[in-house]
């Protein structure tokens, strides 16, 4: 059965984003349009990466820019680091790990299941990560007060007629 | 059941790279000692990704620098690539793909059974790839005429006393 990028398949992620950036960081994002990333590659100053296998196998990607990660894990962390480092780099994971694992409970409860890798997470000003697969890939951006963040999902049954209008 | 980094479970790896580099790209490479990479982090100047579930969960990274990838890439599909770009992180994603399907292969006749994610490739000049787990990172360095890579595991049911002797 293919995965159709629709409502009910966005909105897991989403509510997941504004859910652990509020309840872990005490940030409120806003959440902008979801489009397909015709590119197939997250840009960002740091990136969460989560595989996933099961009901479909693919991709989980969070991407930031340094202002939004340096507000989000100085408030998560009571700290006031100026520039993205190792601490920063666990939050990352730990993040997307918590956003991924949120958005599968979601999905689970739709008869989705899928299970998660651990994640691994990119370091390096403007660095590129792009998703190989056959499959579109949604792209759900953010913004915070402090800067921007981008959720990006490409799961190997997507069909290529997306609905995210 | 702990995963050891011993020969049983390194050599699925490096038979994979040396095997899937000759015949897919004539590209003889060499094998070096594996290490625990105790920094957690892969460097490169390009990094395929692939997520695992199953017996354990975790990630697997092949981290090339430009001299190496642009050889082996070019001898795939017979370009003259000078800079890396699309088809090489496609090209990249691929082989992540083929070598650790390979090395899944061989572990499973040991009786641990991986499904693996779709590959994600990072791009950018000395960017780091962190892996966020507990367990040790197992790191397999190989070095070709042109330049080095090397393939990093990170599987979370490891335990923290590798045997890579």
């Amino acid at each position: 059965m293919p995965i159709l990028y629709n409502v009910n398949f966005i909105n897991p992620f989403l509510d997941a984003v504004l859910n652990v950036l509020s309840t872990m960081a005490s940030v409120e994002a806003t959440p902008g349009k979801p489009f397909i990333n015709k590119t197939r590659t997250s840009i960002g100053d740091v990136t969460g990466l989560i595989g996933v296998t099961g009901y479909a196998s693919g991709s989980i990607a969070l991407s930031l820019n340094q202002g939004a990660i340096l507000t989000i894990v100085n408030n998560m962390l009571s700290e006031s680091y100026t520039e993205i480092n190792d601490d920063i780099a666990d939050a990352v994971g730990e993040l997307t790990n918590m956003i991924a694992g949120q958005a599968r409970g979601d999905l689970s409860k739709l008869g989705m299941n899928f299970k998660a890798s651990t994640p691994s997470v990119v370091v390096g000003k403007g660095h590129k990560v792009k998703h190989v697969s056959s499959a579109p890939v949604l792209a759900i951006p953010f913004s915070t007060p402090d800067g921007d963040l981008t959720v990006e999902v490409c799961f190997s049954h997507g069909v290529p007629e997306p609905d995210t209008e």
